[in-house]
């Protein structure tokens, strides 16, 4: 017998002490029995109580950054080792190409939420939602939006096609968010999951309970869950349906995220006839789609619409790129380039799906459904019937309105053809589908695709626009990127994964909080305009370990004058009229005659507030929602007011970025103009300057 | 017999030709008979079909700043016949403070929609969510993310507390998204929906079937629903759950927003002890949460969590409150500031729930559940036995534990007092509830504060903290705003309403758009990097009429010179040594030795693109996303390319926003710093400047 392949749960790896009831699982090209699991035995409801109590805690003292760089550290660990995960992932059918997908994939998710986790969220524990809403004229109460993690567990039930990408584009957002996650992988590739678990565990930095593994079945799992902890789910629709309509679901609160296949759609422009470089890029995606993980994607193509006349040329070109590219057989073999499903009992449901496709009116226009010649682990060809191999197969629909073709999906190297007459009827055609997870558009045409985005932009979680600027560079139809949100309407689940912070945020609860400016600079850590500010020293005196938020210059004053304005103006070259023409600057409605620049404005308050000699501010490296309210007139004084508003230490440099609220006044107390000032100012006034961590590119400034 | 309320539907109003099951309605305080109403022989599925079809079109046709300007006309045209809504109101119970949440509650939701419409969204009919992604390193890849309208109908299915307030803050969104509305209110208040439509009705200004009223029961429009429709309901937990769980929203991808009573805390601080300003602001919180509405609000306080030993306190305050404030009757009588409920039904329900509570061990603190002597409405007092009466109620729980008291809602003016002793196990207290819309807060102590968000803010969709500094501008515990999302997760419903734009784009569909920056610029109507540009003559001399997105002026070059360098630092007072110290520079880890200020940069920039006669630009109102990329050294030469990124002109003035696109450059091309230029530039250049609306305070820049 193999052995049972372990969970890992309660900071341990556990096999079950009775396996007489666990599954076999095979390898996918010749059948071979590779392990075998079960969860028998496990007691559920206390994994996920230790991810409530125990993972809640330890990744609850962790901030945004903090745990942004774990993500990085797993990255760099499951890098190192990644080829044991190519391996293990040739087993269950996936070639080279493949787990670039599913391993690089999946690692390369993690490093772009480490940085996006840096870089997007502040270096605390909870994230602010849009700006401040004054909520009474003296500006005693506002109001603003603040996300905090959600008090329980992430439950990820993954699919077999994905078992590293589509576990870890669940698990990275959790984990930022501070939400400790329970994975439970598909059971015919449970192998490739727990070694990547494996990994993580290894390297000893993985926050007690914030990850947990249940290799196996979770009967009754969701009888456990409650109010504060979520589900993402990824898997067919009937199943979703199922897990959804539990009372924990429907009325429990406890939040379902769901990502099922959908009958996505590829529209080849009207433009983009044969010849053309849309045409060309059409035809390479959609081999890449057919062939790329056997055609076991979600978000593979499963409609090609094309227009009317144009189905021969498509079929030959697609059957010249298979026949110079697709090796079909065993990934263990050098030269293959596509493998088998992962099963043969996939197998046998993609083909019974063929045969549906068929009874509805398909006929076969590419490849075939017997089974095929294949190339051994060995090298040799010949057929393999323990193997999970079938052909890529395109098949045409005479009539492109049959329910069949946009309701049944054979999940596998199959997609229909079906053709359109006119750009809405195209459109019409791809929302029939009744949601999907992507639609991918061919055309160099902007008014086709204003139209289709116009009309079946609702229906779809993604387009891709490929013409012939991006056709070289596009991240291609089936391929989710991080930073854009993965999931779609309808028949697709109606949730959404990824998209960056987005994805962070669907493990956290918005809550609009209201309070005086005292209260909301205590809860969130940002100084809010009326709050107390300290005005001690010059605050571009304190280091980080000394500064704190709401520590104030209120600077001197100084008076502009019409010989100031022309100075200004000849030295920089900015002679608009409104600083130079009494009388067109006059005629203008926003001003009383001449005025001074708002370059000068700022330029003057920069005068006014820096401290000239070294110290713990760096640089400052840009300015952002700069108003100009009031124009100043020769004879105005203006002051400016610069308060720390935000700081943000950087884990790894010993510098951090602080966030400066500056509002210049004139004379009679009117606000003359409002901005931030942002700037890198040093952990420790002793350190050298040259001392700093390298500086990243986007942020040399003066 | 009473007449039939009519619905408008199809843009006619209707009544049934068969009313022999209309249901009536009766005045709240005296039982008499006002109206009927029924739907008998309504076709809803044909109501549905004609908002996706004649609705969608007709407000397909309009930008978002166009429907934000009618929904101003709206509020003005309610504005005006707010007496009449007024006195209809008093017969459901309303007293003059009662309407002035529901009926001005409602006009001012309008009027912030319409501000908010035009001040935060494009004036476009596509919003983008986020920034750019670039997807390929040489940029012809990039990735957005755009909200495109749902092409369905809204229905919105309403409470019969708020006919008005209720009934807008659905609408307005809604209609600001371009989604088409069929409004259902509750029966027993429909007659104050029907007169708000009617008035928006009779302005003539509706776009035809953007609004739709069904007055009375909607059986069977589920199964009409479908993917791209949504339902905002608000009302019980029980009927939501049975509307929810039909298969149009569980599996056909039918939005739900769903907005249930909730069994909301109010938590007074452990150092808010009587005398204090948060123990007043407390007490007469709960005092009007008690009393407004008659405590029929899905906000209202259920639960007063407080210090052990505070109760007493708490009880004799709120009792001498009552006593001074409070005059029970009808609403038609001139000092009456509490009315009845509803109706008798729910007055019995309230005091069944009342009974409930007791059983559980409540004891009654204050007020009795005997029949009441209220003034009627000729001003005489005694019972009132047709009226639907109670009085504010406080019940004391010598075991804050007991489920009842966190489960069971008294939808009238009660609530419950608790007592605490951790400020841990106030926070325990307020998440039994399971989820709630609102807390509140009263403390003058941040750290009570931080605990109570970090534990409490998932379990709510709104917390309101109440200090000293605040508690006369509050807007208090029980009042929704425009601005704030309301809803809140759990037994509150999971919904999200109101929260300004976030509204908005619940009715919209999010949709991750990845394509060439030619093809994004196309679908977006704004200009991405690296798409085509036009430099045919210098784009300042270009009105709104003639600008077109992608105009780029490429400028002249500039060396700057160490002279440059003091010539400014001296003229501004900037002596900051990074400009002025070579070797103090150096010893900087961002500089290569003295460099050149970021505002002397940005103000070349200006005198580099500036045109400076007259012209169709009037004013640079701001600078967005300033970042310094690349220090400038003395002897290094720059040059600035400007392109028009975005045009938004305004519906009411003859002016618009103008955001440039600036990149400067150094000799090598380097980037040396990215911004957006923010200008008001003229519809037409021959319009003289002073011929331009009068300028918005918040717009006057030089």
């Amino acid at each position: 017998m193999t052995e049972i392949l372990p969970s890992y749960v309660r900071g341990e790896w556990w096999t079950p002490a009775d396996a007489s009831s666990a599954v076999t699982v095979a390898d996918a090209s010749t059948g071979e029995a590779i392990t075998r699991v079960s969860t028998e035995g496990l007691d559920l409801a206390g994994v996920l109580e230790y991810a409530r109590t125990v993972g809640q805690r330890s990744l609850g003292v962790l901030t945004f950054h903090q745990r942004a760089l774990l993500l990085k550290q797993f990255a760099l660990a499951l890098t190192e080792r990644k080829h044991e995960l190519y391996d293990l992932s040739k087993r269950a059918g996936a070639t080279a190409r493949d787990s670039g997908g599913d391993v690089d994939g999946g690692i390369g998710v993690l490093f772009t939420y480490s940085s996006k986790g840096r870089r997007e969220l502040p270096n605390g524990q909870v994230y602010l939602d849009g700006p401040v809403e004054p909520l009474s004229k003296d500006g005693s109460f506002l109001g603003r939006h603040v996300y905090t993690r959600l008090p329980g567990v992430a439950v990820q039930i993954n699919a077999f096609n994905f078992p590293m990408w589509g576990a870890l584009e669940k698990f990275a957002p959790a984990f930022l968010a501070g939400v400790p996650s329970v994975v439970k992988p598909a059971t015919p590739t449970a192998y490739v999951a727990e070694a990547w678990v494996r990994i993580l565990v290894d390297t000893g930095l993985l926050p007690e309970g914030s990850l947990q593994l249940v290799s196996g079945g979770v009967p009754g799992l969701f009888d456990h869950l409650r109010l504060g902890d979520l589900v993402g789910f990824t898997g067919s629709a009937s199943t979703a349906e199922r897990l959804r309509s539990h009372a924990n679901v429907q009325t429990g609160g406890v939040r379902f995220t769901n990502e099922t296949d959908s009958i996505n759609a590829s529209v080849l422009g009207p433009d983009a006839v044969a010849g053309t470089p849309e045409f060309d890029a059409y035809v390479k995606q959609l081999m890449v789609e057919l062939t790329t993980k056997a055609g076991q994607k979600c978000t593979a193509i499963r409609r090609a619409i094309v227009p009317e006349g144009a189905v021969d040329d498509l079929v030959e070109a697609v059957r010249t790129k298979v026949a110079e590219r697709v090796v079909l057989g065993d990934p263990h073999a050098a030269d293959v380039t596509m493998g088998p499903l992962v099963s043969v009992a996939q197998r046998d449901e993609v083909l019974r799906a063929v045969g549906a496709l068929e009874a509805a009116g398909g006929r076969v226009l590419l490849g075939s459904t017997d089974a095929p010649q294949v190339v051994r682990a060995d090298g040799s060809v010949g057929p393999a019937p323990d193997g999970a191999f079938v052909e890529p197969l395109l098949i045409g629909f005479a009539d492109a309105s049959a329910d069949a073709v946009h309701e049944i999906e054979a999940f596998g190297p199959v997609a229909s053809v079906l053709t359109y007459r006119t750009v809405d009827e195209a459109a019409d055609l791809v929302a029939r589908g009744g949601g999907s997870l992507v639609t991918s558009v061919a055309t160099n045409d902007p008014a086709v695709a204003t139209t289709l985005l116009t009309r079946v932009a609702a229906f779809n979680g993604r387009l891709l626009f490929l013409d012939r600027a991006d056709a070289r560079t596009s991240t291609g139809h089936g391929a989710p990127v991080p930073h854009l949100v993965h999931g779609g309407p309808g028949r697709a689940g109606g949730g959404e994964e990824l998209g960056g912070i987005r994805a962070v945020l669907h493990h956290m609860q918005r809550t609009a909080v209201q309070g005086s400016p005292e209260m909301l600079t205590a809860l969130t850590g940002v100084w809010h305009q009326g709050a107390a500010s300290r005005t001690d020293r010059h605050p571009f005196r304190k280091s980080l370990a000394e500064l704190a938020i709401g520590d104030q210059l209120v600077s001197a004053t100084r008076v502009v004058t019409l010989d100031d304005i022309e100075t200004f103006a000849n030295f920089t070259g900015d002679l608009f009229y409104a600083h130079m023409d009494e009388e067109a600057a006059a005629a203008n409605p926003f001003f009383p005659g001449r005025v001074a620049h708002g370059y000068l404005l700022v330029s003057w308050a920069a005068g006014l507030f820096v401290d000239p000699e070294p110290g713990p501010v760096l640089a400052n490296y840009g300015l952002e929602n700069l108003r100009f309210m009031t124009p100043v007139s020769p004879g105005d004084e203006i002051r400016v007011v610069l308060t720390a508003k935000q700081i943000t230490p950087r884990e790894t440099d010993e510098y951090g970025e602080v966030r400066w609220d500056a509002v210049i006044h004139n004379q009679s107390d009117e606000i003359v103009a409002t901005y931030d000032v942002l700037t890198l100012v040093a952990k420790e006034t002793d350190a050298a300057p040259g001392a700093a961590g390298t500086p990243a590119p986007a942020e040399v400034g003066a």
